[in-house]
């Protein structure tokens, strides 16, 4: 595959880091969640995301999972590297650590802490990326960035060589909608939505997809639901998008709002054996009452070990 | 049909009201506007909405519509009157002059000027709704109220007798679906949403309809769409998504972010011949390049006098 | 007094509203709350803001607040009457009443449902304005109506005739600053800031006095704090700021963070014989084990019947 | 000085990091830079905090900072260090290129990417702070991190061994008296406030101090205004914040909202020849015509070089 030739698509799980402490990769772990990921027939993994506690983790051992991730995932499926940062000298640097490890892209949302204005910060893409050695995937997540690519700007930065589509985590469907229907002239520039809860219709009106955290646990149900919206079998959609919802209304919620979904993926997989559940700060590790109910969960969705 | 068994479904606009001045109804225009509206084929009236301009008009206005309207709509689709008000008072006045006209439902968004928790919300809505005459519907506006349903008040909420659904306008398509989730044990609760580029995937997903601002306009439009995503007939929802898409996001733009909709509504009818386009404070009409611009778009879109 | 010499200064409480019931006024209490707080020494009375609970009641009771209120003050001190409203047409209609019963000037914060835009703002303002019967506070209370009036804006809004001052209740003494700042060409505008937390720095530093709610209750110490301000007399500032920090920080808290202020001040009133402790929805009135809390605390203060 | 014995007072210049490049400490400037600070009469002074662009910086850089600086500083002030970060592994090894290099406390805010609650928040203060090798002040600046530390959290770290002191960004003076409040028990605990129009009456009402960002370019001027402030020189006090508010009103307007306050410090310290007016990304450099406008605002203030 050229690089220049990737066009994401599909399922592309923003894998949790597995840890046996908050700076120590759990590189055994890591091999197994590859691999379990990959069974379920994604179609790419994401690393150093959200999910991923990519901000969290000390630089050393974000440099120590591209190598780790890219030697174990050896090109059966693209890899798509965060390198979002408050500061751009660190995200170059993570780029040149994935281009060297033979990384597919590069993952950045706005920089985090300084506010900026829209025009601002277009010029910061426009002045970043084409120091960038891989295309380039923007990253809407104002939640967390408290800053938005607005759809002018979106419109700006498509003009930007390298900048292949855009992941959107703002679960504003109306601002999805109004970026595919920006995207239609041009129908290489890849836009997927972050929230599992709005694959089925992000699938179904012209997306191409979804970076789904639950995909770490349960990567063949959203493989699945994608691939149903796309055969548009609304009888499966109908169906699968039901087991999203029962499942992610009931296992997100035992963490708690804010730190429920990574520290509640670390906690079951651990429990499947697959990886440890150790997290950095500022989560909490699931422990006790609230692990006994992340077991309890799995067992009533069936989800057992693989 | 009695009261206690409407069950709001399809396409029910939320009704500009039309002025020949900031205070004074334009009554020939509400005639030939309801006309238009049922033409198109939808399935209910939602008048004194945010569309519709509830909370800037006078109370005498606000009777005298709900009155006028009533008597024109003559029964032939349910009518739904906006009751959202600061001063609860004012709203169970209200309330009374929509059930002796006989509007068949009310729509009640959070009180606006208060900031509360969410228990002190259940407490208003445990102590109001008891008091109404007629059946009420939620209306979650977060962006314009400053307070949202959260999906656990709305659970509670879901067991006060008199309230029978919930209209969505936050645009945050993740918590509709969690409130699709709650009500599969309720079916006869109504969720609808409100801004028009989500009706596609809210029907398509198990929601019961839109509140289509641009219904004004284009009723039948939306009302195909509706049909269409009832009917799992995927090519026709592609297709007039699509043109929603395309007509909304060139439309709305015209009159700015915040003003654009209801003005650039209320100045596209008034080019049809429908209605006045007067609006009340603090919109401004639309006049000069930005009403040739409006003129444009209705020609580019091949919309005419009636 | 000439109504165009207007020139608030000093101590003005924005006066809660005795009720008997949501939408019954407490006379009576009127009579005793207007001689309680005459008797403080303030320096004009402020009816129908926010802890006024004016956009709380019925416009019914609007009026005959400010008929009772203007006869039983009879000129004494000036009287300022809120007018803030989702729709202009009804801040009018309060304007009028206003004027007719011989009250000084109006308040008016922005308009609180529909966002807008400042330039929309200051359009607003400049149509309204120049319509109104009497003198205008504009009121920043950004945390209430969802916008603030910024410096800009407040720049071009001092040109109108007819704006005399500004109420900053934002708690932002930034932005108070860069006010104060404006206007030293211009000495006769008023700056006053809602926040009692605040008088003190306020008023040594160049504005003109407070709206505080707490003056309702205890109008001596807020006139005894403004005038040991005014006077430089920095060792009195300390300990009655020291006093007002420790009151309000009890005080407040009991009645919980949104509804504490009104609700408690209501139950302190009529703990002290002064005036019913009903109030208009969305408020809860305090009973119980809150009331006692409340009792407790004006024990503590020593607080006791006039 | 015995590290525990610190207790941060007076003004402590955020210090900006001179740069020639983006990742290229301006050595020679920083010595220069450092020595007019302490011309000034500074009282300490705050490498890598938000005026210094410690987001913005490589990690490289950072430490290099912190040595040269220390070197230069020589303990004629104490030195405060910036380890705010997404990751609290990178907090950690900054704070020990800090206390090896002889820096007296250090400051850290919220983590600034992931949303937390108030109770989490309190939880890394309890696993972190204990973990760090020098006293450390909080830092609220909620608009950069979209957390504040509320109060009653505040109660809670001020009983964490460590926790000497908080510096407030928020603006928010009514938060500010409460912490003055709270504090009362306990006088060693050091609250100092950010932004410099803030200085005169945090200073006058029982505050400690201010990290004022225009120290970097004209430190006498908050130098002299706490002086007066502690003096309660009233006359003094009233004219030097009356040039603090006419000097940053013009000053930081230049360079626009986000970016005007750094970018334009660094311009006015290019232009009178101290250091470099390089920026760390997202910033933009001041140039061409807003240079000019600096250099004439200099020039009005009769601002020149040392």
């Amino acid at each position: 595959m050229e690089k220049s030739d990737l066009n994401p698509r599909g399922i592309i799980p923003p894998m949790i880091t597995p840890l046996t402490a908050r700076d120590t990769l759990d590189i055994a772990g890591l091999e197994r969640l590859i691999e379990h990921i990959l069974n379920g027939g994604v179609h790419g993994i994401f690393l150093l995301g959200t999910t991923g506690e990519g901000p969290s983790l000390s630089y050393r051992l974000r440099r120590e999972l591209i190598e780790q991730a890219c030697r174990s995932i050896k090109g059966r499926v693209p890899v798509l590297v965060g390198i979002t940062d408050s500061s751009a000298i660190e995200s170059l640097a993570i780029s040149k650590c994935a281009a060297e490890n033979g990384a597919d892209a590069l993952v950045l949302a706005t920089p985090y802490y300084y506010p900026m204005t829209q025009p601002e910060l277009l010029g910061y893409l426009q002045r970043l990326v084409p120091q960038l050695p891989l295309p380039v995937m923007l990253y809407n997540m104002p939640s967390h960035t408290k800053l938005a690519f607005d759809v002018d700007i979106v419109r700006e930065a498509m003009k930007i060589p390298g900048i292949i589509g855009l992941k959107d985590s703002s679960g504003n469907m109306g601002y999805f909608h109004q970026l595919m229907h920006l995207a239609e002239s041009c129908p290489e520039f890849s836009l997927m939505v972050g929230p599992e809860q709005l694959l089925a219709e992000a699938t179904l009106l012209g997306g191409h997809g979804g970076v789904c955290g639950g995909a770490n646990l349960r990567p063949r149900l959203y493989v699945d639901l994608y691939n149903a919206a796309m055969a548009r079998d609304f009888k499966a959609v109908t169906n699968l998008h039901r087991q999203v919802m029962e499942f992610t209304s009931r296992f997100y919620s035992i963490g708690g709002p804010t730190f429920g979904v990574i520290s509640g993926l670390k906690c079951a997989l651990s429990l499947l054996g697959i990886c440890g559940g150790a997290v950095a700060e500022p989560f909490f590790q699931i422990e006790g009452a609230k692990r006994a109910e992340i077991q309890n969960c799995l067992n009533t969705f069936g989800i057992s070990k693989p």
